[in-house]
C-alpha cells in the first residue's frame, strides 16, 4: 500500500466536529445580525478568471495568488487561466458590475466564504480562512458608514466582547495630512509604510524611518506632530476629529473627509457604535482601492485586527466603465474564535453532545427493533444513533457512550424484549431502569431533557 | 478602465440572494436529519497536496483534477503541488488516517462543501458543484448501510420527494454474475461499462455491445437472462433477492453478498426506507473504490442520480496502511435543487423578502432618528433596511421597497417629528397610519407580524 503523508496541506486545516460547531455558532451570529441590518448573501465560486484578481491587489498581493494550471493539451504549458479568490470584494466587484441591471439600485450584500493566500504560514494565520463581508453598492451616504459600523458592533456585542475598539479615519485626511505636513505626493506611499509602523517602533523609530526615506526633517516633525497623540483623550472622538479639523484646515478635501467624519460619527451615536469609536488620524488599511472612510476594528490582547474595511467608490468602475460608490467592512472568523478560544467565550451549548440517545442490542436479531425505535426517537427530535454491532455484553457500547458524552442509552435484550421493555440508562447518574416498549420513545425523550437540564 | 469579463468562469456560478436562499433551504433540511442519525460535522481544506488525490478515481478521474501551480521560485517550473478537491471521501479517507486517535471507534461524519472537476459543462453539470455526504467509518454491520439509506430517504422525505426510488446492489453479486456468466475476469471491467447503458441503449443494444467488447456469445446471453428484469416485479425487492440468490448459489462471494443485500433489507424496513427500494442487479456505480454494498437514488425526470453510494473498506488503508471499514453515500445538492424548481417544490417562506421594514427619511437631519428606530426595531427581532438617502419626495425609496418586496414602510418627516409621530406604510394595502414616536418600535413589529399573515 503507497502511504502518502495524511495531514492537510501547508497552512490549511481540517475542521473535525468540535472545530465546526464553533465555526457556525459564529457564523449563524454574524448571518443574523447582518440579516437584520437588511443585508442579503451572495456567494461566488471559488475560482475566478485569473485576469479578473491579478492588478487589484497591489504588486505584493498579486505574489500570494494560488494559480491553476491550464487543463487537458494545455497543463504542458505549465501557465494558469484561474486562480483562487484572494478576497471577496473583487468578486463581489465583478458581480455587481454583470448583474448590475438584476440587483436592487442599493445592493446590500453579506458574504462569508473561504479565500486563499499564498501567505508563509505562522500561528494565527492560515492560507485558507473565511472571511464575513458586508458590503453596500450603489450610495454615497454616510448612513451606509454608519450602518456598517452597527451591525459589526452589534455581531461583536452578540459573540460578548466588551472591550473592541474602533478606529475610524479616511483615506482623504490621510493625504491631506501628509500634504499640510510637507511631504510630497511622490513620497506619500513611502511616509505611510513608516507612520502605519507607529504601533510597533513608536515616534523615535518612526522619525529615523521616516528621514530615511527621504522626507525632509522639517516635514518629519510636522507628521509627528500631525499624527502621533498629543495627549488628549484618544476615547473622546469628537475631541479628536476636532483636533483634526485644526490640522486641516483650508485644505479642501481635508475639510470634506473632516465633514464625511463628522458625519459619519453623529450617526453611530444613534445606533450605539459610538462608545468604541475612536478618530484615528494614523490608521492606514493596506489595500489600495480605498477611497474615503477606512476603519479598523481592534482588542488589545490580539496583535492586528479583528476586521477592518472602507469605502472604495472606484473598484466597480474598473469592470463595469462607470463609478459605482462602495462601502464594506470584513470580519476575520478565524481571529474572532482564536480570541474567543482563549478568553473561554463559548457558551456551553456550542459543545454539547452530539447524540442525546445512543441504542444498543445484545443480539443481531434485535437490530430492526433498534432501527424502528431510533425512527420513534427522532419524531420525537432527538438525535439518536444505533451502536452498529450487537453483542451479549455492552461494555464496548458504554465505553463508546462515555467517550462521545451521550447523556441516554437504551439497551434491547431479549429479556426485557420478552417481558415488552427495554432498559434505559442515565449515563450520568449511572441508574438503569425498565420501561414498557409501548411508547418508549415518549418516556425516553422525556428522560433525555431532563437529563439536559 | 480595463475592462475584463464579468461572467463567471466557464462551469461555475455566482449565487445570487434568492439562489442562496434556496441552497439553505436544503442544506438545512441536509443537516437536521443528519445530525439526527448522530453523524458529525467535519470539512476539509479546498485543496489537497496532489498526491493526495492522485490515483484514487480512475485514470478518467484523474484528468478532471483541478492543479494549483506551484508558488513564487517554482511557479516558472510549470508544475503542480496541490490540487483542488474531487471528492469528499479521500479527504475523509485522510482525515481517518490521521487523526485516528481522536475520532470515536465508529467515525460518523457528514460533509456539506464544494468539489470540483474540469468536466465539459453541460446543463446541469458544472466544475464547482456541492456535495452532501454522509460516512460511517470502523463497522461492517448491516445497520450502517440501513442507517445511511434512512437518514437519505428521510432528507428527500422532508424536502418533499414522494417518487424516488433506491437501487441496491453489492459490488461483489455483480463480480458473481459475470463468474456465473462465464465472462472471464479480464473482460469484466468491459462487460460491466456495456451492461452500465442498460437504461439508455436497451437489452438489444447491450447485447451488440457485448459481443464487439469480445465477450462469448453464449457468455452474452447468460448476462442478459442475468441482468435484464425476467418479467417479475422489480419494486418487490424480495421476490429481485430471492432471484439473485437462485443466480449465484454455489458462488462463494456471490452468496456472501445476497446474505448481506438479505441483512440490509431486513433492516430498512424498520426505518421506513424500504418501502423505496429495489434490488437492481445491474447497478455499478462508477468509483473504482467500491467493495460492498452500493446505491443510488434517482427520480424518473432527472437522468442520472439524485446521489449515491456504497462500501469501500480498503481505502483508508490507503493512506494508514491498515484497512477500516466504510460505508457512505452522497447526495448532489444541485441536482436536488434543479428537480425541486422544476417542480415548484420549495415553500413559500424560501423566497419571503429579506427585509421587515424599510426607514426612509424626507431630511438628512431626521437620519439620526432612522438609525435609532432601526435598533429599537432590530431589538424586536426585525430585519431592518435604512433607506440611506434623504429627499423630500419619497417616490425613490418607495419605488425601491416595491422592488424589494418590503412589507412595511417607515417614512420620517418634520411635520410627523413635531407632532412627536412616525408615518406607517402598509405596502400592500398602501395604507397609511400615523403611530407615537414613542413605542413606534413595538407599534410597527406587531404591524409587520399582522401583515405576515
Amino acid at each position: 500500500m503507497s502511504q502518502t503523508s495524511t495531514k492537510p496541506p501547508s497552512g490549511t486545516r481540517d475542521f473535525l466536529p468540535d472545530d465546526i460547531r464553533r465555526r457556525e455558532y459564529v457564523m449563524r451570529v454574524v448571518r443574523d445580525v447582518y440579516e437584520s441590518y437588511g443585508f442579503e448573501p451572495l456567494e461566488t465560486p471559488a475560482f475566478e478568471n485569473i485576469e479578473t484578481l491579478l492588478g487589484k491587489y497591489g504588486e505584493e498581493g498579486d505574489k500570494l495568488i494560488f494559480k491553476i494550471l491550464r487543463r487537458g493539451e494545455h497543463e504542458a504549458s505549465g501557465t494558469a487561466d484561474l486562480a483562487l479568490r484572494y478576497d471577496l470584494t473583487v468578486p463581489l466587484a465583478r458581480v455587481v458590475a454583470q448583474y448590475q441591471n438584476d440587483l436592487p439600485r442599493f445592493f446590500k450584500r453579506y458574504q462569508i466564504q473561504p479565500v486563499w493566500r499564498a501567505d508563509r504560514p505562522q500561528r494565527g494565520r492560515f492560507r485558507e480562512f473565511y472571511q464575513c463581508d458586508i458590503d453596500a453598492m450603489g450610495s454615497t451616504s454616510p448612513v451606509v458608514e454608519a450602518e456598517l459600523l452597527g451591525a459589526v458592533s452589534e455581531v461583536l456585542g452578540r459573540l460578548r466582547f466588551e472591550d473592541f475598539v474602533i478606529r475610524l479615519n479616511d483615506r482623504r485626511a490621510l493625504t491631506a495630512l501628509l500634504d499640510c505636513a510637507g511631504v510630497p505626493a511622490s513620497l506619500q506611499g513611502e511616509a505611510l509604510v513608516a507612520l502605519d509602523k507607529l504601533d510597533k517602533i513608536g515616534a523615535e523609530g518612526v522619525e529615523r524611518e521616516l528621514q530615511s526615506r527621504g522626507v525632509s526633517a522639517e516635514a518629519t516633525q510636522a507628521c509627528l506632530r500631525s499624527f502621533v497623540a498629543d495627549g488628549h483623550d484618544p476615547a473622546d472622538a469628537g475631541a479628536s476629529l476636532e483636533r483634526l479639523a485644526n490640522l486641516l484646515q483650508g485644505h479642501d478635501a481635508g475639510t470634506a473627509a473632516v465633514a464625511s467624519l463628522r458625519a459619519i460619527l453623529s450617526l453611530v451615536a444613534s445606533n450605539g457604535a459610538d462608545a468604541r469609536l475612536r478618530i484615528d488620524p494614523s490608521l492606514a488599511r493596506g489595500l489600495s482601492y480605498y477611497t474615503g472612510a477606512i476603519m479598523e476594528i481592534a482588542v488589545s490582547d490580539l496583535p492586528g485586527s479583528l476586521g477592518g474595511g472602507g469605502r472604495y467608490d472606484n473598484l466597480v468602475g474598473m469592470f463595469l466603465g462607470r463609478e459605482v460608490p462602495a462601502c464594506g467592512f470584513s470580519l476575520g472568523l478565524e481571529r474572532i474564535i482564536v480570541v474567543m478560544q482563549e478568553r473561554g467565550m463559548f457558551p456551553a451549548k456550542v459543545s454539547r453532545a452530539a447524540v442525546d440517545v445512543m441504542i444498543a442490542c445484545l443480539n443481531d436479531t434485535l437490530q430492526p427493533d433498534a432501527l424502528k425505535l431510533a425512527s420513534e426517537l427522532r419524531g420525537e427530535k432527538l438525535r439518536v444513533e444505533v451502536f452498529p454491532e450487537s453483542g451479549r455484553k455492552f461494555d464496548k457500547p458504554l465505553k463508546y457512550a462515555v467517550a462521545r458524552n451521550v447523556p441516554v442509552m437504551v439497551i434491547l435484550g431479549e429479556d426485557e424484549q420478552q417481558r415488552g421493555e427495554v432498559a434505559v440508562r442515565d449515563m450520568q447518574t449511572r441508574v438503569q431502569s425498565a420501561v414498557p416498549r409501548d411508547g418508549a420513545a415518549r418516556a425516553i425523550a422525556d428522560q433525555v431533557r431532563l437529563a439536559g437540564t
